[in-house]
């Protein structure tokens, strides 16, 4: 390979655009055929400032493509149980259509057991274990947002994960497990590694797509990207700094997501578009079609 | 490594046995503290030979342990509806502790429909989609059985997975896909194969712990085996074959499974452990004492 060659980058402030321009038409489409707007209520727990600027960002992006949304604080000192307790009634009413509940929740709270107050058909940011398993499983059901985001990335320049090598760095319950899970629904060959993994390089090496995902700047070495791969950098750091170690990393990567701009815009694009899927068939107007694949 | 080497056999036999001792002795505690005998209720749909056998073993060796066992068999020609529904009465029986779904279930019937009518409390077979994502996430639940039989195997040997890279093969709901699940969350580095998998023996290679679970004879070539590896041969082909060419794998691999009593009396075993834990729970005795641990 060329000491010129520079990687392609995938674009997914352009892409996610696109997603939200087609949620936002189905969203005008939803409210003029039912009469009622499609809601997201998101549920914040303290005043985390980089928290309360995520959920500022989701609800300004909802509004913008004609998503009702509606906002539930509750002090840092809140309870499972009364957390619990406001998920349960948003579950079960009928005005709100999907449920993000931002995370972190803080110390006091036993964050799995307040996902899974989420009702399935709510659970448009796929956090609950019944979203995991059917992501596992290859059964319907809401994806996590980043992974599906990556998912919908990768569609977008024609790669096709089966048969490749995808190695996943990183294994969280909303991030590396749920994305490694996808990518083997699609049969590639899927490595996860992590903190206590031996020999990171040589497996990293072996990567036709690299999801990395652990939040830590450059921690990916660029020499060790296999010339020709697809690159995915999930990690977003202080300074826009990725996971990767961009500069060595497009010199040798076929595909590479910028950051900013790469997977980032994407999260937020599928939680929209799950959104008014989430909507229309709690309104009876499902389609079946899916506004992140218009 | 000299010619003569020959890896140390894994012995499932053994350990089954004793978990299967330490079981019935929980039982008849339980019996004896509870006035009720812990109960397994397993369900049949058609007449499938195998399927016969299996089911037959499984109560035999639950009466052996002092669980009671009731049989609920449905013909082949019932519908998911008539399968749900009897299911989700055990569900709700409270004198039945465990539910054992055997599979498959035939070609009318949606068998994940099925399997999603068993109580959580209740799935001592480790079928349902939150058993799966408790393993995934290491929250506290039932395993599948033999993944549970494979990591309780590795801890009998003192196989500790952290930092070892594991390869499984196969990726089965309820074998390949939850066993790397706890593989990984005992801080393996985890590779999924299968049949779309390219190069498979070089990965093979690679692999410090490897479980074949694919379910064809002697798939598993004894000349990729790493030197020094645990191979745990999940595999059960006519003529007690596994998945493993064992010959080979002996002369190279550190520990390794027979085929037959390795994996496969552990599964058994699991289910028998599981089984009087649940019913201790559902009995108000529940100790947090695992019989498959002591």
């Amino acid at each position: 390979m060329s000491q010129t060659h520079t990687a392609r980058l995938m674009d997914g402030t352009d892409l996610a655009h696109r997603i939200s321009e087609a949620s936002a038409s189905r969203a005008a489409e939803i409210t003029r055929e039912s009469g009622t707007a499609p809601c997201l209520a998101t549920v914040l727990v303290g005043d985390d400032s980089a928290s309360v600027t995520y959920v500022r960002m989701k609800r300004a992006r909802c509004e913008k493509a004609g998503i009702v949304s509606r906002h539930l604080g509750l002090p840092a000192t809140a309870t499972t149980a009364e957390l619990v307790g406001a998920i349960t009634a948003l579950s079960q009413d009928p005005e709100v259509h999907g449920i993000l509940l931002q995370h972190p929740v803080g110390p006091y709270i036993d964050e799995r057991v307040a996902f899974e107050a989420i009702a399935p058909d709510k659970d448009v940011d796929g956090v609950t274990m019944r979203s995991f398993a059917a992501m596992s499983f290859g059964l319907p059901g809401f994806v996590s947002c980043t992974p599906g985001g990556i998912m919908r990335l990768l569609e977008e320049y024609d790669v096709d994960p089966a048969g490749k090598h995808a190695v996943v760095v990183g294994r969280s319950a909303i991030l590396g497990k749920p994305v490694g899970m996808l990518l083997l629904g699609r049969n590639a060959t899927v490595t996860y590694c992590h903190s206590h993994t031996t020999g990171l390089g040589s497996i990293v090496r072996q990567a036709d797509i690299l999801v990395a995902a652990v939040g830590r700047p450059r921690f990916i070495r660029g020499e060790d990207i296999k010339p020709g791969a697809i690159v995915i950098d999930a990690g977003y750091n202080p300074g826009n700094i990725g996971d990767v170690d961009v500069e060595t990393a497009r010199t040798r990567a076929n595909l590479i997501t910028p950051v900013p701009g790469g997977v980032g815009p994407m999260t937020i694009a599928v939680l929209l578009a799950q959104t008014v899927e989430a909507a229309a068939e709690q309104l009876g107007l499902g389609s079946g079609r899916s506004v992140l694949r218009s």
